[in-house]
């Protein structure tokens, strides 16, 4: 499975560990994640090195986990400090591999490549991820879902919101009418760290997410998308009065944070924040909701069903014809396969 | 997949083509079938040259289907007429794979080879189709049925009725000891662009789905399948008062019409008329019921059965021990298989 | 598929033979397992010579199993013997494999290798067996399972029973502090026929199974476990006022016969006896689910989870961390290693 490794994905919302251990698979390899007694989030192979027992069904105590096969325990970094039978010699080859975390504003973060090479510094900037954990300027939803297709498909999806009026709209696009064929205007920006998609439809109406949250008949809208290798996504949705400063209005910051479980499916956990309706119990629900039937039911089904048409084939290699509004999924795409490159040595 | 490509393959029913797009998937590609605004029958590729998203799954407008994904509009030739993103600029490349397509008597016929030798005369001939809309003389059921096995062995199960007595003794079979080992007398015809399996029970109680149209205690039985490369079959059953000339009693054609939907599978199309009880809506219940039951509960899961047993394997590389009943079949199968060769250019 | 073929394997217990046919793949092979009129276990291939139809759809007469499809008879050594169709020849080649099979105490046996070296003398010896109907001295139940992992994943699990209290704590092992912590004596025995793991824990608490069998406080607690190539396991645990000589207590004889389906499921077919409650309707239900319970809702998930994780790789491919408790095991696997190799004529 080709997948950049030296890079940090998103293993889960801090909510989804606790002592009980729960299993997840990211980028083929089956894991344990789960929480030691200092609560620092803890992530290992999930295969016992005995026998290659399933270690997130056994139990917890202090800071080992036992297996649930034969008993063998593990502590936090992986190392087995416990053989109950016969003399209890533990063999040197005896631990699980155990992966660099980093827990940021409610994500937690794991570096699934070389071990020494992990680097907080390039950990998604907090000026993306802040707005999870500023309460007193948005209120926030998040939700995780399993997508039936490559992440380099749904990474495709979100650099080109074109999709919207068509996939979404009912949900969070408008219809074409009242954006592509109103002239929504798409642009590109590129830099070192990242490749970011903008889009700007002044007097549009609000799409039906946005109804509730901005009462007016038309606003300017304005969408920028920005993408940092591998696979973080850092978006910011605005509607303000028409002709008034971005900002002044209805701002939505989004996170879209996507991880391969293999091949052909993809963790996307999102989060979702807004400005106004803060901490209002009705706006929160009607907000997850948006979400849920734009990603499960109108993003999920188009993806999955893209991919079972491609089959097993990449992308390219099926020779799709490509739009001006694939410019930064394509340029995106050629910096993965890049880094996929040169961590191959080749 | 190793196909007759250059060949005229049942598509569907007329029924089923409406301006309402369907998928289907024949020869391992996956289709568009729906009717443009003169009522023509179109069938296109089902995956758009963009992204691969499923084309049905989009609207039809006059002559022209929107992809769902992005909003393209292919026009019923295939042609991308319509971009809606940016400066509007059609990709040379932006068109889908077009099928000839045939209408007669109510069955669409699709061309999957090379367009250029698509050839109408190839077509199964009317002498055979024309019952389907001969309301004077016959009453029609038509039926579609996916069969979990390879087109040849639906094909072998056609050629070679002797299986009826053990497989469908109480619906469109008689028993054993009525037919086979009454001595039921089997033939073979042949010329350059067929294949006949004939069979000849003389005195024969009538099998229990003729009952209700042959009233007597006997009768001579009579049946011919005639075979056309690649999978058309079409077939002539009899029962006249014992010593009449055929023709003179009871006559139903059928046709049975295959198109493989991959190596594994098959679209078995069929249908049924009869000379008899004209127009009787308790006739066409019965004698629908009576095919559905032989096909789908008798047929279906004996050769989906022998397919399971056999794997993935072709049915020659197994060894099976041939019978002097399946002359017809094994002469079919190597016409298959020199139209293959001779396709490949091998 | 890799698996030892000169030997004999359970196909089913005596009570799965009727004149009704039935199938059951091992080794890879669909088979079709009935009894003849006089009342032999007959195994054939259960795909017809002609088309590869399953015979076990079809009818018995007398000596003679007829195929579904076209009617063809076979005799219980498999030979064709009657063809309804056209002149009645029979091809030569118009035969079933046909299995050695022998049958003792309750077991039908298999030979899935070379018939001319099937020897009986290699069956299970009667000392093993023998409990299956010694009605005066036992009560014994028998069931069937299917495991989703490799035969030999299943022998790993049985002749390393250390992870009884791990996995059965509730049912047929006791908890952790009773049997290993409590100093649980764990040996090897091995003959040129024969691998025996033997585990000894003096003065244990009686497991949830023994509670109502054994009515002390505490007991000694043996269990002997001797496999047999190439996959039959032998299984004698008693318990024993403290200190008084083995066999004065409960004595409960098993059998545990493992048989490939294919490289990754197999069957497992078990039988418990009791020397106690001889005859005891509640005994004999509370037994088999005590059986049923640890077999199938304890083991199978845990061997099915460790072959989930394990893909389709060998274990030894995989490099396995082992524990002194894996000697057996391993000595077993080394033993089967050789016979395949040895069958091959490597």
């Amino acid at each position: 499975m080709a997948f950049v490794r030296n890079t940090w994905y998103c293993a889960g919302w801090s909510k989804d560990f606790s002592r009980q251990p729960i299993t997840r698979t990211l980028l083929g390899e089956p894991l344990m994640l789960w929480r030691n007694e200092a609560g620092e989030a803890v992530i290992l192979s999930n295969r016992c090195s005995h026998r290659f027992a399933p270690l997130h069904k056994g139990c917890v105590q202090g800071d080992t986990a036992a297996c649930p096969y034969h008993g063998l325990k593990f502590d936090s970094r992986g190392q087995c400090v416990h053989n109950p039978h016969g003399d209890g010699h533990i063999p040197k080859a005896a631990h699980l591999r155990s992966y660099p975390v980093a827990e940021r504003a409610g994500v937690v973060w794991v570096w699934m490549g070389e071990a020494e090479k992990a680097d907080a510094q390039q950990i998604l900037p907090e000026a993306h991820t802040g707005f999870l954990q500023a309460v007193e300027q948005f209120s926030v939803a998040t939700g995780h879902l399993e997508v039936s297709g490559n992440n380099l498909l749904v990474m495709d999806n979100l650099l080109d919101l074109t999709h919207a009026p068509y996939v979404h709209p009912k949900t969070v696009g408008g219809a074409p009418e009242d954006s592509v064929e109103a002239g929504m205007q798409v642009g590109i920006e590129e830099d070192d760290r990242s490749i970011t998609s903008t889009y700007f439809c002044p007097s549009m109406k609000p799409t039906p997410q946005l109804r509730p949250l901005f009462r007016e008949e038309q606003g300017d809208f304005r969408v920028r998308m920005r993408w940092q290798p591998a696979s973080s996504l850092a978006m910011r949705l605005s509607m303000t009065p028409c002709g008034q400063a971005d900002g002044s209005g209805v701002v939505l910051p989004l996170l879209h944070l996507l991880t391969p479980i293999d091949e052909h499916r993809t963790h996307y956990f999102f989060a979702l924040g807004r400005n106004v309706a803060l901490g209002v119990p009705e706006a929160d629900a009607e907000m997850a909701e948006f979400a849920r039937r734009a990603f499960e039911e109108e993003d999920e089904p188009m993806i999955s069903a893209c991919q079972a048409q491609m089959g097993t084939s990449d992308l390219f290699s099926l020779r799709p014809v490509l739009l001006q509004t694939d410019v930064a999924n394509v340029k995106a795409r050629r910096r993965v396969e890049a880094l996929i490159v040169q961590e191959a040595g080749r």
